[in-house]
């Protein structure tokens, strides 16, 4: 009835949400908890337990054939292990052993980083469906981002790989939380889009929004520093797709989350300053496009990843080590 | 008695350059002309068909069983077409055809650029052996390089991939000639190196050499201008190579080149400057090792894409499109 049925789980800092997923990417089970970041490990690891718990009450449990998991970063996939910036008191936690055990320790479980699920999810249901070589990314509290090359997921071998939000564009800009320099997300996460616009004398309107909502809402009717901050933050954005065009090739590069929902408030100086960075030949033909798969993009994403066979590298050991021999 | 004979053309702006290449990276018969790149494209054809014409009447040549291009960029892999920038009178030239129909029309030719090419002579035979995922880049009059990722190569669709000399790592930075602004190469090749130090006091000693060696060599005399310059350049060498690692996740970048020929001049702030940048977990143990392949990178690297099956990517199109359906 439902193949190729999965379970998925999203990992982040405010929510931990769960659902099973079909072979069609519709969500037919779900399940949320608050994530209990500021709290200890194993009541980070309950609420997880609890999750699944409602997931494998569900009748249609027997069916699933596998457990996806897409967390808040950094991430170790080859170790099974995370260390979510946000949630401290998980360093190295082995999630995958402890979601394993507690679906019953019969299922095959993945990991991957938030922005991997994210291309995952794009390249399967949304707008980076059809295209091999795709940047899909997150644009909201910060910036992540994933990678689909040669027609296929590439998470790399810790599954943090597209983590476009921490390079540098800006060798010599201000200090990062990261420890680098100028990185992207310094540059254009919302946050850093409203804290321009009020460092440069843009004050809210009557709503008191100070977020980079906010800003998008005076950018839209006129307001020039308002407009200044986005298209700030488009060029750091618009350097950083660029350059992993020029990295790896790519054609499309597939922006969501909250600050793209600014819509042409960011897409339209996105789209312009990318005429400035990506210059070669062969990036020159990249478009940009808005996210679908919206608010489930990390279940839909973790749920992809769940399913390696679907797009995960042949990797034969003979083509490893180069040529001859 | 040669198994994997393979013929492998390298060309460039100054040489076009042939070789038979055995299975073990042997060059056995070599063959070379100076490109005539002012000329027209008719004339620089024929110099690369001079240049095979040495090759076939080789008594090796019944034994070969394909060939191999590496190609001043841009090139068109999936064209079959290069458009290097510093032969002005190729643009789209049909070089795979030219090549092919010059050898007898029977063998298998492949094209990538000349980044990859190196790539994938220094993941056979040189510092990135036995690293699944690599940037080998060179350092000289331009920045160029190329990706091994999950052990093969990764030309891209068009060939070009790797391409780190034109990634911005200053996005306020000065135009290059690409048409972007703080690209690499626009730091950190050889004849920035040289300008930069011009432009600072720096005065060639009693040798006259005012190239990036001069300067090479008056840092290692503890000139601080020089050092300065070199230290600009390892700064943006390691913004990107620290880049390339948070985007895709190498392991190791391998850095050949007249420039990388500055030793430890270069090597050391180099390495000082990839822990200001590659910041995140993932990317912390990036190691930067020299290039070994040597003046014959180009040559055996298009040795190493004449065969395609020792690393490309077993593309099985079940797995293109993301997940079930």
């Amino acid at each position: 009835m439902h193949s190729e049925l999965v379970a998925a789980l999203d990992i982040g800092g405010t929510k931990i949400a769960g659902a099973l997923v079909d072979g069609g990417g519709a969500v037919l089970v779900r399940a949320q908890r608050p994530t209990p970041a500021r709290e200890g490990g194993e009541t980070v690891a309950r609420a997880v337990e609890a999750v699944l718990a409602e997931l494998t009450a569900s009748p249609l449990w027997p069916g699933v054939r596998a457990i996806g998991i897409g967390s808040a970063g950094p991430v170790d996939a080859a170790a099974g292990t995370v260390s979510p910036v946000n949630v401290p008191a998980w360093r190295d936690f082995p999630l995958v052993d402890r979601v394993a055990r507690a679906a019953g320790g019969t299922l095959p479980v993945r990991l991957v980083g938030d922005g991997v699920a994210i291309a995952a999810a794009e390249h399967w249901l949304g707008a980076a469906r059809g295209h091999d070589n795709a940047l899909c990314m997150v644009v909201s509290t910060g910036v992540g981002g994933g990678l689909v090359l040669d027609g296929r997921l590439h998470p790399g071998p810790t599954g943090n790989a597209g983590h476009i939000g921490h390079i540098s564009v800006d060798l010599d800009g201000d200090l990062c939380p990261c420890g680098g320099r100028g990185c992207v997300e310094r540059i254009a996460s919302g946050p850093h889009i409203a804290r321009r616009a009020l460092d440069d004398g843009w004050r809210p309107g009557p709503d008191g929004d100070t977020t980079a909502a906010g800003v998008a809402a005076a950018a839209r009717a006129g307001d020039p520093v308002a407009v200044a901050s986005f298209e700030r933050a488009a060029r750091a954005l618009a350097a950083g797709i660029a350059a992993t065009a020029t990295l790896v090739e790519i054609d499309i590069a597939v922006v969501g989350g909250g600050v793209a929902g600014a819509g042409e408030v960011l897409f339209g100086p996105l789209r312009r300053s990318l005429r400035d960075y990506a210059t070669l030949s062969f990036v020159r033909d990249l478009t940009v496009a808005p996210a679908l798969t919206g608010a489930d993009a990390g279940l839909l994403g973790a749920a992809a990843a769940a399913v390696p066979d679907r797009w995960a590298r042949t990797h034969t050991p003979a083509s490893v080590g180069g040529h001859g021999g």
